[in-house]
């Protein structure tokens, strides 16, 4: 246990989306179907020093744009609502690791709240250490985008898509799958438009370019908000850790992915 | 929120027993109605500046005993039992969590496990920015006996009485209040015996007196385990904390205690 660099792990980092374990149409519903063949994907998949993070879906979502959470503390109203919002995350992510350890998997869940304060929504000080020995000793530690204090705002939101980042970065990971309900990045919405063109791989460069085409059309995310989470990422790919967006609402891509197995899904690459 | 220091606050230290929320005889069993009380005599309590910490009950003991958590981590399987002890604990902390949150008390929940070390079974690293800003910013933070990592024997139990003295004394806390399933400190254990005398008042100096009385019958603890309890909060008295014991599962001890007013409790001093 002494004396091993987390480098030398070079753990993989899993985001599962919030989409893909809550139906985002409806307040505090987990599809508690999705969740559990996850978590037997993850379990068959074997992976040795393996992170997982998760978004927050309908839980986590609706009341922190309800009480406005992300612009910081403002009234006593809006505190009640920073321990509501970071309530029904430990809620969702119990019903995960529920699904986990119930498969004999040894998951621990880290909470981001307990562990991480951020400056205007970036992580500042993050106290690695029980993460960094949960790995060590072999244990599955699970992350999710959370309610979280902040040193100048007073608290914030905190997304699994930063923390993905940051968690990769800081131990150097060897990947990041990023599990979403589409099967990669596409240069639309795929689900709104039938005409969208999936990439199968990008490069830094190549990214950039697509990102000053979809900066022209500033309003929204023509990619259904895919563009966004990469952005977050791109501090891991110039870092040289490559990304892997699979849809992990379609049974056995995550498996697949975390087999090193090819599946349909976009590969973001430094070059 | 800047520049004000933790000793300044002056924080009570309120500890809720296992035995108060939960039903001992039955795993898994929680006394949702004590849990849904106790949240009602907090908030209407008022009380600025207050820690809770509550103990495992029927969740945390049996399955930490099952694996032996307390010994440290021996085999796989005994990993699975970290995660499951350390989960069914969240689960404990989350229908108490939602009972305060319920009646509009902004309590968040800090997990130990999250932020604290241990080594041999003693804390040895707290990560405690989170709650140092949490109390600062007028939240209730939560905290709960866990299963935690240990630098020497990889995992181990961190009981919740070693964390209240451990929170008295880093915050110079006004007070520990010490609510369980008896009226307060007795000469021997209240439930079997009915000829059991309770001390109203102790110093250290009589405690110590006690104590090596009680240590002539080394075998067990003839008070019911409650020795053992405030052999765990001496560092916080040596300190200068009072103690109170008093009776949570009585309704409105708690919430007169954290008043100020007078109820049936043994009260600990220093001298």
């Amino acid at each position: 246990m002494k004396g091993l660099g987390l480098s030398e792990l070079k753990p993989t980092v899993l985001k599962i989306g919030g989409s893909v374990i809550t139906d985002k149409g409806e307040e505090l519903k987990v599809r508690m179907q999705a969740m559990n063949r996850l978590a037997e994907e993850i379990r068959d998949a074997g992976v040795q020093n393996l992170v997982v993070v998760h978004g927050g879906g309908s839980f986590g979502h609706p009341l922190a744009q309800k009480y406005a959470i992300r612009e910081g503390f403002k009234e006593k109203v809006n505190r009640v609502g920073f321990s509501e919002t970071h309530h029904v995350m430990t809620v969702l992510n119990g019903l995960f690791m529920d699904a986990l350890i119930w498969r004999n998997v040894p998951a621990v869940s880290i909470t981001p709240s307990s562990c991480i304060i951020t400056k205007n929504g970036r992580i500042q000080c993050f106290e690695d250490a029980p993460l960094r020995m949960l790995l060590k000793m072999g244990f599955l530690p699970v992350l999710y985008g959370d309610a979280v204090l902040d040193k100048e705002l007073g608290f914030t939101i905190l997304s699994g898509d930063q923390l993905v980042s940051v968690l990769a970065t800081m131990f150097n990971a060897e990947r990041i799958i990023i599990g979403v309900d589409v099967d990669g990045l596409y240069d639309a919405d795929p689900k709104v438009d039938k005409n969208a063109k999936m990439f199968k791989h990008l490069t830094l460069d190549e990214l950039k370019e697509l990102q000053s085409k979809l900066d022209k059309s500033k309003t929204y995310d023509v990619t259904g908000g895919m563009f966004g989470k990469i952005v977050e990422l791109l501090p891991a790919t110039k870092h040289g850790i490559p990304v892997i967006i699979v849809n992990a609402a379609k049974p056995g891509y995550v498996q697949k992915v975390l087999e090193g197995k090819k599946v349909k899904s976009t590969l973001v690459e430094k070059e």
